[in-house]
């Protein structure tokens, strides 16, 4: 492809996404295709010719977009909500355009030195301690997702808890990790991953009602470990569970992990960029005294499209140390100066994107003040909406709801059929939790175009849906 | 950022992708900063207002541009070379644009579906065999790059060697995995990562010629570590190995492997693409008959910009029952009715960016045909190169370059200093390798726009920086 038709199909594809924007709230939320829709519609080989680019655009609006779920539809209430907007769009895009990878130093020096940049921004926008800049012995690094930032911070970990041997003799002693069972699954995963097993990822009770672990039951199992000679490696504090919301108190955990040695990831995936607001920041209490590493993705709730997460380490070198590798062609005067970073050693993957275009593109369109602007929008319409739950006796509100999630359940009708209606209308897109063994609806308020107007649409669809 | 704007300035962002790519030659292919050029240019803290977007477009020329080294131009022949092409350009801006999250089949059907087709698509196109297809046992997917890839493999392999108690148990026995001395420094990190620790990845001894694994010192380990009570797991074979493209012995390894019990991992990261062209498929002999996992990176030279990653398993199972948990939230009626592919459990983040569209994309425009003749350009350019050296008394080629990487050394001066002379003239960009204690350089071509003009010019420029 030439850069002239580069140049016409790429305005012709900018075109339909303006369109699609605009647009979107004619289409169901949630795709209506059953499994194999899509692909029985598409050819079963690939083309032996090349084709014009138009016949892929005509098969993306009649193929494709039946198959979609719209993430960005005002009226998109499950998991948490998609965060894309234009300039984050845009960063994507200069990232593929200019096509460069940033794996070391040396192979694009604007892409490492943008995103120590845009992260320290970051950390300074969110309020997070002077130990997570770079020009400490910390920093942060985009990664994918909070769950490869879990993966990370479980290795340094391992590093750290075993005096550096984890990476040449392997696990030859028995590590253990603790989260809660609000933690989200990622991390068991990352401990599985890691080669702990999920035996030896203890899950620490929560406080029946607030759902927060509980730090006497952390350190019972943490000495009941060590008394049986395990070594305890990390704890992940969540600040915002997925399932609710919850917030653990990070301040009490981290000081049982320091009488212990033990690493304390901060799991604030989602609800970590809401710091942006200085009312919001009690959320971060004991992290900046506690916190080994500390995870929050501007995708779920800071304007920027799928995939950002960005992960600070207080201390970069067991991160680095776990993760570096230095085969001959990669070797060259920078990094052997020790003046730069070279992102390769802080994520599992060689290979990076210029990631740090979209967060810059993100905070310079914005400015601290929109991005505090969103944040409050948010968590003022996920008030309104908490209020409307409150006032209809048909319904149960959770009484936590300091972000943008409001988990409630019908009285009267079962709440996953209820669920189910909805989502089968294609008017909302909710989803659901479990608490014990009941079921929660979790209405997720935080997309850019979300109003008042969709958030009470949403309320009025759900109680009919109730009473039918 | 409205639908409105987001036209305006997305058209702006597209004709400056497209200038740039018309206008790439221009600059020196290797960026001229020294370490903090770029960030002491740029304001040490975050806006606090948002600021109109051309601002950033000013920024990026000014600031960010002279700190790239510029991938997509043609003379760029270092590492591997980029692989960007419009049609993956517009790609990864639908994926951004649509904004959808394709971490389970019901969170976005057409995401998934659309991976499924695209890597069965690719399969065919490389001849690989049936059992790597989504309607058989196995199957592929997308990740963002074969290093990811490689975790993955090992994970499922010592869920496969533990009887599926690694997952749960932790490593509770010493397992090992073999590489060579030319595998990519990837899988010793996933060694390191996964639990088994550097010391139990086994350096298999290379032909001195040819670099490839020498199967009889692999038999020699694994009966070894056997004896001595380790589990050997998994072997890792390459072809095109990234130092010098050397090419394992994939059968004999693979019948070995089938001896033990062991699982096959292929690392085709750079040459895999090239089996487009049937006179290539020679590289995968034993592949079909032997392989576990196989793993391939069209962005490496198959016209796809990073990242871009494919993982095919034989068996999904032992992949699928290492990488799944399935929390509350993620639970649904399509997960459940056993119809559909979930990829969150085929990775190690959850998430996961709609990454088929860009694959998708690449295949459509181009074409079988048009695949093919990309690959076989960059193979003739490579024999043309090849061939300028071998006639030259001055420099020592080394007699393997079936692809696009052609190794050489002067013979009257220093490789390493050559090399940084015609890096920093900012001419061409070449990266180095050593064998034993022998600095060669790497010429690899594969770029789009690279034209023999680019590789004489290439060619001329080392031979007048060796004569100095």
């Amino acid at each position: 492809m030439t850069p002239e038709e580069f140049r016409r199909y790429g305005r012709q594809v900018v075109d339909r996404i303006a369109d699609y924007l605009t647009g979107v709230e004619q289409y169901p939320v949630r795709a209506q295709v059953r499994p194999g829709d899509v692909r029985t519609r598409l050819p079963a080989s690939p083309p032996e010719r090349g084709e014009p680019y138009e016949h892929l655009l005509a098969d993306l609006d009649t193929v494709l977009m039946p198959g979609i779920t719209h993430w960005q539809h005002p009226s998109f209430f499950a998991y948490f909500p998609s965060n894309a907007s234009g300039p984050s769009i845009l960063g994507d895009l200069l990232s593929a355009g200019l096509g460069v990878q940033g794996m070391v130093w040396a192979t694009s020096p604007a892409a490492t030195e943008l995103e120590t940049l845009v992260v320290d921004w970051l950390a300074e926008l969110l309020g997070l301690p002077e130990r997570f800049r770079t020009d400490s012995a910390g920093g942060g690094v985009i990664q994918d997702s909070a769950s490869s930032g879990a993966l990370a911070a479980v290795v340094a970990a391992l590093h750290r808890a075993s005096g550096g041997k984890a990476g040449t003799e392997g696990l030859t002693r028995r590590y253990t990790m603790y989260v809660s069972s609000q933690t989200h699954s990622s991390l068991e995963k990352a401990g599985r991953i890691a080669g702990l097993g999920a035996d030896n990822v203890r899950s620490v009770a929560v406080h029946p009602e607030t759902l927060e672990m509980d730090p006497a039951h952390l350190r019972t199992l943490i000495e009941q470990d060590v008394a049986a000679g395990a070594t305890p490696a990390l704890v992940c504090a969540t600040i915002g569970t997925t399932s609710t919301t919850a917030v653990d108190p990070v301040r009490a955990i981290g000081e049982l992990c320091r009488e212990h040695g033990i690493w304390l990831h901060v799991d604030a995936a989602y609800a970590g960029v809401s710091a942006v607001c200085p009312e919001m920041r009690w959320i971060n209490d004991g992290v900046a005294e506690y916190a080994d590493s500390y995870a929050t993705n501007p995708h779920k709730w800071l304007l920027t499209n799928f995939d950002c997460g960005v992960l600070w380490v207080a201390d970069r070198r067991p991160l680095v140390d776990a993760l570096s590798i230095l085969p001959e062609f990669l070797r060259n005067s920078a990094t052997e100066s020790g003046e730069v970073i070279d992102y390769r050693d802080w994520q599992v993957p060689l290979g990076r994107r210029f990631r740090a275009l979209k967060l810059w593109s993100v905070i310079r369109w914005y400015g601290a003040e929109g991005l505090r602007e969103h944040i409050r929008t948010g968590i003022a319409l996920a008030q309104r909406f908490a209020a409307l739950v409150d006032a209809d006796p048909d319904f149960e509100l959770r009484p936590h709801h300091p972000f943008g999630l409001v988990c409630f359940r019908p009285l009267r009708t079962d709440a996953l059929a209820l669920m189910e209606h909805v989502n089968a209308s294609g008017q909302l897109y909710l989803s659901h939790t479990k608490i014990g063994d009941d079921v929660w609806l979790r209405m997720a308020i935080g997309a850019p175009t979300t109003t008042a107007e969709h958030v009470d649409a949403a309320w009025e669809a759900l109680r009919a849906a109730q009473s039918r």
